[in-house]
């Protein structure tokens, strides 16, 4: 039997597979930090073999993951069902038994930057879209924004981020569903969309942690979703050129996407903090939340973080944006385990479901474009 | 603008079409019948052109069946989705605005003889599974029989039949999502079922019907579904060569995939009749919904047709079947409209939905093997 | 052992098929008429079993079709390869063993209506591309027209027409090929020719012949190609619109697109007759066979048919067209059977060739631009 | 304008970006060595404009290399073209007009260390194939064997080794189509050569190579096709491993897969030196040659090398292992640029030739079958 994660997206240290009863692994950290809980790696030879894999250091992650968490496992890396999967006393055990001498074992169904690669290149494809290199990252990769129409007086400006936590991967799922329909020649909703917005997207704001399989940071070790307020060229080009490229702009809706390890419940997040409580911010992002609700059947508007506007953290893009513009400005969280009220056994949450809600999230935006010009004036 | 139905499954009679917002229409009845529901056409030279489609016969439908009904329209014979629909004294009226100078309307996503064809090929290709002719339609078309599986004394036996009534095209599209997964060299579950079972699967009962674009019937105007009690060659040599080849295997397990056109629930229907009320088949009955209920998250429980045990048709499959085997015998219904419980405005039911319930099929049949086991004796 | 061909394009009648190793055919023949030579049908129930199929009638084929010839097989509806074949006194028998109990036997690979159908809404969905319905068949299926771009005074105007014998589907492979490039937004080739040219494209001339299993005529009888100097609405309506179309347009530059039993070559046939001797349209035709051999390996310019300029047939469309029009008019034959100087044993003429064949004639098509601009004042 | 080669497979360092007309580049040479010739980069912005692309150490490549060599340039990264490319004076010049605001260029079109993963797990998705990994590389990847076949005594031991050479991506293009027979279930050359042989191929002899854009060496600038010698664990554990594996089965015949950048033909090299004159595997040789020459158009016996038989280098993987094992033993070479009797001026030797040669070579194998049985025991 042997493990290897040296490939795009990877992530595990082999402490002693000997024993496939006990076979003893840990998460290496996002560099730079103490910050780690993506892991995704392949398993060879042992088909038909009960394994047991434990990750050790599995204390170190987010409190509450892993309840009722299931790991993921694939054979043929499209299609990605749960698995035995129960913690205790910091370490997480992973049972599964290959049905065939390759299997993959994830947090969650991986979007790799080859998929990203693909992705980019389809949509300019469509004729609809087009590229713009926001900068380089620490690492010297691209980071890459697509946009879709062109800027006039009469359009709205969307502005849709993914993946500053480069292990969120349904984050760039989500990207590819919504992509998918708003892209669409003959869907209506997505040509209404079109004809009265411009669309920003930032299909992944963190190349090198995606590549390097790190849960939360890029390279340099920064949570980008932390550094907002005074992001820099050194630590975070990232976020630094995505907002420069923001201010540029005028945006009436920002989405940033994300994926949350401890809440079993797909949610938005208006900004945290005084400029969320503001009309007609407060009314919009409960009339969008509203519409996504009526669009998919997967998201649900009671359960979310349990947050004080009073400590806001002003790093954060939805918190640092919506203060700074003023506009519709909101965090949509996607869970890595699954949804109470419409649950999956086999699945999940999944690669399917996260589309969905991207797709689906066209609906919601068509059907918010009346609202959001009426009021657009509050932040214009 | 043209209306076109001369194709695979199409179905339309076009009385006056000169003018765009008042097109009169009318399903052609299913052949020697007075039955109809079913209208599949092709509307060209319509771009962007309001279009108010009125079904003028649409009073001789199933009654409650335009309640909230939409129908489906579709520019890439792929992506159906709904348009705005509504009932009125008898007529039918559909308003649809072609966003290209191609759109399909039907009642629901078809299913051609086409796509049958291949999946009968590519179910073959698998090397899973084999093919029987059972017999020739009237029309000289072939019943197929998919087998997969060869039988031996501990095997429990299968039996799944689908579209007797032809225009239930979500019958054959839950048996590809069936089989896709039934027949997953590395799905476990699948696994599981197909070391401890043989199937034999007609995807199709009713080819004439579905070319000819019947809602109910066979070329002789035959309801199948009422023709198991004595089914002949002359008139319902589906049902006869099938009933036969039945005869000739010891059932444990019979499902007849339908949809129904007023309620809006998935739900399944054990024998109505004595047989449905004798254990184990009632509890067996029980368990088997409780178990797709908990993999699939449309199926429910609750609703379901309004049966008097005491005045049950003994010509219809499950009540024939489950009287004459007395094993487990289900009728499983989808809705033509939607869930109330899992709406999805755009889609309603839809083909996704049924192949996923067909999927979800395979863990709840995987989850019923042992019960089935313990009861066999009852009927065997 | 059955055989059936109660579907979209197929043609065979059983005579015994008791014996798998005398197994007695023959083609129906096209319609009000004696022509016939298409066969498509499916065998079931014959796995591992060696056949041999004896087409009895097959003496009734145009000269010369089966020497060299192998018929081609498929157990998957999508892969189809020659089987050993042989012809002696007026009975052609094609010897195959079936892998599984699926088989399909046919002369070339078939492109059936619903295949047609799929192509026209993928053309569409390119947003490139739009759709007329030039009239309807004798059975009421649509006579579709595809259209590209818009017309200009400075555009050269393209018509393309295929499949007036619709036992000859490698002319619509031929199409889905060529508009597969002819609209790829990204092919520079593509990108030229459109922008400087409005296409009007027939990908099927005879739907009711390729619906049922004809060689060569419509529903009436009616060789298509024999028909242009006097169609009628009674009995060649497929070829009075397509005329009618055309006479609305000024064309400088008509392509019909065949197969050909006899000669295994690809090859385009000028205007036989005056017009084809004229200048500049034989230099043009010359230069456009010399640009399609560089770009495509199959063809070549050396052999085709032997014809007299003295008895040409001004029923044909290329002779007729030629001749009213005076712009380059041409024929393109494709094979049945194989190249003699580019042979492929396992798949000989194949649906990839075909539609390779339309991908290359873009580049061939783009390079004849400017001289067709030179020459145009000829004959517009 | 931006150029990246942070990717899968990139190579590029840019020297000066600043003038379109004259974008200076070079190759980065392999590691540890004055080797490079491979080069994959993404452009970005620079949509309609027309790019020189100069690599300025072109001078180091192959002799040959470059006369009649056009680069490839994709926007889709599936669709790979030629280009307009000169050489002189030690510099390559690239000329490019981007359709869109993205473009690849490369040596060849690539096949990244993600395709690889999908081909493993697609190939043993067919249950036909299974996995062994032979070692890691130096930089910690799997090296993958699949296997095909059980051995028993009387089948046959066919070894196909590929991509030695990185760079020489067509080598595991050729694997894909190869496999894609090889384990058709329904095909019937492919099904003769399973029920008679047992498969070990290595699809990527080389993946720290292949990751890291190198033209012909691993991680620590071996030439791995001249370490058969004596391959060390420190230098070269690829060709250790495998092989190691090699010694443990008994070979009859060994394919080593490969590219040629300097010579425009498809054609196979057997062993150079004494052991390929020697019969019968002198006249083996010829007789596969033979057959690959019928079942492939591209494939040809007349050009190909100049060798001397006694300077033949015996640390070659097909030297060594002829020599070694006695038995058939051969190279295939495939051209980076075009073959002169089949030429293709769009795509020049693509991918879809590669697998089309990979497919083909299964027709050659089976029908060689029975000779290699004949002469068995001449090293066995």
């Amino acid at each position: 039997m042997q493990i290897s994660s040296t490939f795009d997206g990877g992530n595990i240290a082999v402490v002693d597979a000997s024993n496939p009863s006990n076979i003893q692994l840990n998460i290496n950290p996002d560099s730079h930090t103490d910050c780690y809980q993506w892991f995704y790696f392949r398993i060879t030879g042992a088909k038909n073999q009960p394994l047991c894999l434990r990750i050790e250091n599995a204390g170190g992650a987010y409190v509450g993951s892993w309840d009722d968490y299931q790991a993921v496992v694939s054979s043929d890396r499209e299609n990605w069902v749960r698995t035995e999967t129960s913690y205790d006393n910091g370490v997480l055990s992973i049972l599964h038994t290959p049905i065939c001498n390759i299997a993959y074992v994830a947090f969650f169904a991986p979007y790799t930057m080859e998929r990203h690669a693909d992705l980019i290149a389809k949509t300019l494809g469509t004729g609809l879209a087009d590229l713009e290199v926001l900068g380089q990252t620490l690492e010297g990769r691209s980071l890459d924004l697509l946009t879709v129409g062109t800027p006039s007086q009469d359009k709205l400006i969307f502005w849709v981020t993914a993946r500053q936590h480069p292990g969120e991967t349904m984050a760039e799922w989500w990207i590819e569903g919504f992509l998918e329909r708003l892209l669409d020649l003959r869907d209506e909703e997505a040509i209404r969309l079109r004809e009265n917005s411009v669309f920003y997207i930032v299909p992944n704001m963190n190349p090198d942690g995606s590549y390097r399989g790190h849960l939360r940071t890029n390279a340099a070790g920064v949570d980008l979703n932390r550094a907002w307020k005074a992001p820099t060229l050194d630590h975070s080009p990232e976020v630094f050129h995505t907002r420069e490229r923001m201010f540029a702009t005028k945006p009436d809706f920002i989405l940033d996407v994300h994926g949350v390890e401890s809440i079993k419940h797909a949610f938005i997040v208006g900004p945290e903090g005084p400029a969320g409580l503001k009309n007609p911010i407060a009314q919009l992002t409960d009339d969008y939340k509203k519409e996504l609700g009526v669009a998919n059947i997967d998201f649900q508007t009671l359960a979310g973080f349990d947050t004080d506007p009073n400590e806001a953290d002003d790093t954060i893009a939805s918190n640092f944006l919506g203060e700074y513009f003023g506009c519709l400005c909101m965090t949509l969280e996607m869970p890595f385990k699954d949804t109470t009220h419409t649950p999956d056994p086999k699945y999940g949450w999944s690669t399917a479901r996260s589309m969905k809600m991207g797709r689906d999230s066209v609906t919601a935006m068509a059907n918010i474009i009346d609202r959001l010009r009426e009021e657009q004036k509050a932040w214009r």
